[in-house]
């Protein structure tokens, strides 16, 4: 693993192995500092790749969105094939209640894939000099 | 209806009643000739409302679309309350296979309002004048 | 005009052209009925066709946007070629607010073709029956 | 550093601080695999926060991803205050090209974060046992 890890760290340009662990560090913590603390308004991206034709799936998640649809600004879904699915969900609100919402997708039967990433307004990050 | 209509005129500006009919008329007209015509590559939009806990009708809007993915660019969906839902269809393709699309959608059972729009890519309508 | 217009009633199996042209006029109206009534609560959905090349289209359209974002569920843009755009707007606010904001983007120059569709929730559909 | 990554290991219950790096790594190894390897289509969503006033901003966005707009399904753009923008941008091709198309997008000037998740169709997963 470190071998391939040595060839990522060149092929981005980091001088050092320390370098490179560290900014995936901060990268860790971040998600982690915004995950935890109920209390920061988030944005946030939810990624699922699925199968419309699973069974009850799609009654389930229009059921679950729409119990947390002031969490959901939007529902991008985009019909790849004839089965395959992308969907993009736009998030703002508390962190731990997106978490849980997200949680409560991405752990559904039919959901193969996903990724939830929160991040902060611009306006946030720019005030936060310890987050840019 | 002609009186209301006498007002509809004079908060748009238009002279004469005739007027507005014509331009009533010619967006008719434009929209009919884009709708008839299979030859014709069109960009369109689909705006939907509906229930989502209607019966069944998440999984036959999702079978529909599947089968018809190569003239869809994207879903957008909003989920306006608990059970509100607005849907915009980004589409793309002959103007008769988005037509019979579109109709197939808005004839399903708890779609209750919506509307096809179809235009022509800005480049197509910059060259042909008769349509600028 | 006439003639065209007398071939879409055709199609369109209307037996008369006065019946035809009151349906139009119906249409206008009802859409007059949404637009002229500041407390009416809609949703809506603007489709828009540019040329992103435009001289200070993008800048102005985001202005504009941001200094209504209360209206704007989401912006769904689509590149269809180099040049070619296809933007769909999901609104929801009052009537009056909303089409004022629709009128200031389709009014841009570089915009070539444009709607402005505005409904009403399902909730309200359902329960006026005179919309029904 | 080091201590809040230590709470952080204690958080999702690792058992050592060398765990928790090699899942780091692990992490950055696999969406490294997509990245380098052209052959392979993905699908993706890069998420960006950004302001819309930064110079030029709107407009380098727009040409590079007109550029690439074989490889861009949509873009939906959510206006979160007068300041403050959230993108998703729905991906599909080649993980090289959307990975120098990401890049292109997250180095400009103005982004102020983002991320690029890469992934594959379901009817793949479904398929390569390896990756389930």
């Amino acid at each position: 693993m470190l071998e391939n890890f040595d060839r990522l760290i060149a092929m981005r340009d980091y001088k050092t192995r320390s370098e490179a662990i560290r900014d995936l560090i901060r990268d860790a913590l971040i998600q982690q500092k915004i995950d935890s603390k109920s209390e920061i308004k988030v944005l946030g991206s939810l990624t699922l790749v699925y199968d419309h034709h699973a069974s009850k799936l799609l009654q389930e998640m229009a059921e679950i969105q729409h119990l947390h649809h002031n969490l959901i600004l939007s529902v991008t879904h985009l019909h790849i094939t004839h089965e395959d699915c992308l969907e993009l969900i736009a998030l703002h609100g508390a962190a731990n209640e997106i978490t849980t919402l997200a949680n409560a997708l991405l752990s559904l039967k039919g959901i193969k894939h996903g990724k939830l990433f929160l991040t902060l307004p611009y306006s946030v990050i720019v005030k936060k000099d310890s987050l840019t």
